[in-house]
């Protein structure tokens, strides 16, 4: 790596790619020659609006929404939307599915308990310590729901949805923090998909909503203002001061996908990435993976070796190899490697070499 | 100004100090020797967890936060505080006062009529188009209140509260946005202090609280998990992913403060600013300026031509003398120069002899 950096494998913020960080940097004081740093500029300006749009448009261009979708930049992380989604779709039966599939599902589920009539929880791999994506035996969709809900990736277990739950005409809303623009996705079977953007689109602080029109409708009465999906759409994500700064990112990032192939060409290197990981994983048995293999996640992969003490070993001799973060959640233990867009195919290589040095002298 | 920089009036986001915009750019691709950007950094790192704990330590320091008073970073810019503070504070009577001295004052009093049994409304200035803070004589005050609510500093119309209104032991709560470490303030006569930091202390994104302690308590159960104070208190802003950028920037904005003798230098200093601005506005009859002298905002200087057409050559004319953001608010019309702390003396200066120049010609 250049300038000193290291291979940094946290599962959120994360690396972002070189490129966006050094035109960032270049343009730190003066931003497209307005005078001001991106910073310093005022929402409502010309040039500022042109930041704005063009990440709208970048997002719309690169996952290829579809026209009857709006897309909005919203306050509060994903865990803020939790609370913003029943109050913004859960206004006509008060019911919706929430299918638990690890930490942040869990989360929503519990959030949405708060605001609807009816929280019901369709399908959980909870017994299992969330070693696997709910199959389409193990769910239960009530056809009278407001929306049904999924968390795309599990960051924390290492786990993804490899099939499209079939929710018949009820929207299927998905949390894709983790793996948002990590391949192509049909968003037109998707009511909503949104994603904090800390993970593969810039900088934590602000929150992407894709959403299909007719399901803006007015929310709840109790909606604080800024996450009123309907005035949020009239005011162009603009009802107060945004998060002007990732969404300055999230412009550059999408226009870098878009130079180096878009979405075909990051999911085929991604694909790369992880499978030589789990090619390694499965080569040998020093390292166990608990996730089933064929809901593994291509962005976070969860190993552990035989001990605690062993894993502790490992996650302490990383520095020394130029790598962080690679100690597994403390819900989990073990060890995760978070290898999201921007995390080069010459850090898992390095990675695996030194899980084979880690192995050979244990 | 050097690096082509422009003198930039936005009343937020606002210009930042160029020594912190130099500092921000030179370790932009690896902070602190972490090898990582700031922008890539896990929120749960230690060295993240410095430069969290170090904004923290700085509020607290360069305002005298007394130790009773938790200092917090939160999502949703002052408009999500607007409902976010209803919900955690208005839970024992239910009821609050609001003063309404402008446009942001306004709509936490609307946006608190959601939460609350009632919102009260303590006192305005609407019947004279905000052009004063209503004085103690027009102020109703509920000692049944749970708060007291006023907006301290109007960006919009250009005025500010001299005096702290007495509201006995109802607990007075301010949004000071636009006004917040532009001079010093009595912390103890306060409740809770909050501010989007987009004006004074980082880029647009997080909210800064500070919070009597023995405010903290259960909310209403309809609050969204990220904004219950209680909860954050207890994880230290970082229920979620926080916004780490603008935290960060609030840090490095601190220490500048700091280095360049804190609050009282800095007051000195906005004090020369706005007296350059309004002794010119008093010594001549071009320009006008509606705003009740003795409530005149130090940050937001308010002020017009004779004529809708003049104002706009005036606004017209700005960039030509490297000038940006001079147009009033389109509830007010004129003009506004927001004079925050980063403005320069000689931003202020060089404004004036605009003003001049154009009032000759014309």
């Amino acid at each position: 790596m250049m300038n000193g950096r290291i291979y940094n494998f946290s599962a959120g913020p994360s690396m972002l790619p070189e490129p966006v960080l050094l035109r960032i940097q270049e343009e730190l004081l003066n931003c497209g020659g307005s005078g001001m740093s991106v910073l310093e500029m005022s929402h409502r300006s010309k040039v500022y609006d042109d930041i704005i749009c063009g990440a709208v448009e970048n997002v719309r261009e690169v996952m290829q929404v579809p026209d009857n979708y709006k897309i909005l930049f919203l306050h509060g992380g994903a865990t803020g939307l939790f609370a913003a989604l029943p109050m913004n779709l859960g206004t006509k039966s008060g019911i919706a599915d929430y299918i638990v599939s690890g930490n942040f599902s869990g989360g929503a589920y519990k959030e949405a308990k708060k605001y609807l009539k009816e929280a019901r929880l369709a399908g959980s791999s909870e017994a299992d310590n969330f070693n696997h994506i709910p199959t389409p035996e193990e769910l239960t969709l009530s056809p009278d729901a407001d929306y049904l809900h999924v968390c795309w990736n599990n960051t924390i277990f290492g786990t993804t949805w490899k099939y499209i739950p079939d929710s018949g005409d009820v929207p299927l809303i998905a949390d894709m923090s983790s793996s948002i623009m990590s391949e192509p996705v049909d968003v037109s079977r998707f009511g909503a998909i949104y994603a904090g953007v800390q993970k593969n689109l810039a900088p934590a602080g602000v929150t992407l909503l894709i959403i299909r029109e007719d399901l803006i409708t007015d929310p709840m009465p109790i909606t604080p203002k800024i996450w009123n999906f309907k005035t949020q759409v009239e005011k162009n994500s603009m009802l107060n001061t945004p998060p002007t700064f990732p969404i300055y990112c999230v412009k550059l990032v999408t226009d870098y996908l878009k130079e180096t192939g878009g979405l075909e060409a990051i999911a085929k290197k991604n694909r790369e990435k992880a499978a030589i990981l789990y090619d390694y994983l499965d080569s040998q048995d020093f390292y166990k993976t608990s996730v089933k293999k064929e809901d593994r996640s291509m962005m976070n992969v969860t190993f552990r070796t035989s001990s605690e003490e062993l894993d502790k070993a490992f996650v302490a001799g990383q520095a020394e190899r130029g790598f962080s973060n690679l100690k597994g959640h403390r819900l989990v233990g073990g060890m995760r490697a978070s290898i999201y867009n921007a995390m080069p195919k010459e850090g898992v290589e390095a990675l695996v070499a030194y899980m084979k040095d880690f192995a050979a002298a244990h």
